[in-house]
């Protein structure tokens, strides 16, 4: 690549959060940087687009640059669309997502707008990637994420990502010192057991707020719960093509045209 | 199974859609039905979850039943999380959601509430269908889905479904006697060429609508897309482990730990 390659860069914690601050800081140092993120928290959006509503985007300036900057009225997914199709001279080399603030690992990345956006680039065929710190408070401490984040961005640029394929990053919240290093993994099995708790409103009505607790199922040395527990930077290569292949053969034993 | 399953049933649409509607009627056929629904349309709402605000479900009563229903002031996967966790006296046999009023075949399936309801209940180990009709609009004609949707949730019901997998369904909107049988399928690697619509307020500020045109790249003939165009009602079998496993080998040979 003879050019600085232009980067696309979104989040779901809104284009104000630490996270994707320090994000933007790192790809200054690599190419030319666009952002396009939402302008209110969109957290636990999954995939979600907005079809039946009117988006607005407006250039913002945060801080010195150079990158541009657009806050979008969107979800994440939204945002990636509106930058490809509106926004941008010319087609991304790279999108980034994040640095999310809370862990997307395992069976997170279902519910992850992060993640929903990094998938949104794949799908335009833009190789891209989720990043997430396993810290959802708006204070965490990114300092040690920027190497592995910059070395992760490095290496999808000059390996590029095949058709179909994204990354998801997760890094563990502990001191750098203490961080082994990368391993590439699988999502683990796991999954939330969710607890309501269950409370009447100021006029007598019953409400819940949704809480719960993530459990690991799977007893794998080679997910990205183990390796973050263990200290890694988790990588799990992600794909958007969702056909169970393997299950097909089964299924075309059911008398389903008797 | 000795005693009558227990059905949850769920959609996007809302618990009012005659989609919803047509599929409690065949259910109530074949199992005993609890409706756990949105209380408005919850279209394009991917995976989302409400984490950030309260949860209303308010017992309903909408037609003679004998169905239990309940509407949800949340989104489609909020559906079945509080009706596992809160509203059922025991884990159901089948979840089904739909019948979704429009296409959830190929990428559609990453944006759509319907198969995220779907696939919610299958993290949750419960046996899982979405189905949709090729027709988008309220008034859209369901009879010729009707044998469809009983044979195929009979089906689940005899061979149960392995854990991780769920079943997304088809229709296409053509009349009964057109439709050629059920075929099994993958998905179809496809996209959405986006086109914004550009417009000002009346205070003068650029907004923009989402549309677009949908466009089969895959030229298969074992796909959802494929099937459909032929009069064929799809069922992909639908994976929620979204790691690439065939990649994790090539991503070992990237330089990551220097």
């Amino acid at each position: 690549m003879t050019e600085r390659p232009l980067i696309l860069i979104t989040n779901d914690d809104g284009i104000n959060a630490p996270g994707i601050r320090t994000l933007i800081s790192i790809m200054n140092t690599i190419g030319e940087v666009v952002v396009v993120a939402p302008d209110s928290p969109q957290s636990s959006m999954g995939h979600a687009i907005t079809l039946n509503s009117t988006l607005y985007a407006e250039r913002v300036y945060i801080d010195d640059g150079p990158q541009i900057e657009y806050s979008c009225s969107g979800t994440p997914a939204d945002c990636v669309k509106l930058a490809i199709r509106e926004l941008l001279d010319r087609k991304p080399d790279l999108c980034v997502s994040g640095i999310n603030h809370g862990s997307n690992s395992s069976i997170n990345v279902i519910y992850s707008g992060t993640m929903s956006a990094a998938i949104e680039a794949g799908i335009e065929g833009i190789p891209a990637v989720g990043f997430s710190l396993l810290d959802d408070t708006w204070n965490a401490d990114f300092e040690a994420s920027k190497g592995y984040v910059k070395t992760i961005t490095e290496q999808v640029l000059k390996n590029s990502l095949p058709n179909g394929i994204v990354l998801n990053v997760n890094v563990p919240n502990i001191l750098k010192k203490f961080i082994k290093g990368i391993r590439i993994c699988r999502q683990a099995k796991a999954n939330w057991i969710e607890e309501f708790d269950k409370r009447k409103n100021p006029q007598g009505k019953d409400y819940y707020w949704l809480s719960g607790k993530f459990v690991n199922l799977d007893g794998g040395e080679d997910t990205d719960e183990w390796a973050l527990e263990q200290g890694y930077v988790s990588v799990v290569p992600i794909q958007f093509d969702l056909t169970a292949h393997t299950y097909i053969k089964d299924l075309n034993t059911w008398n389903l045209n008797d």
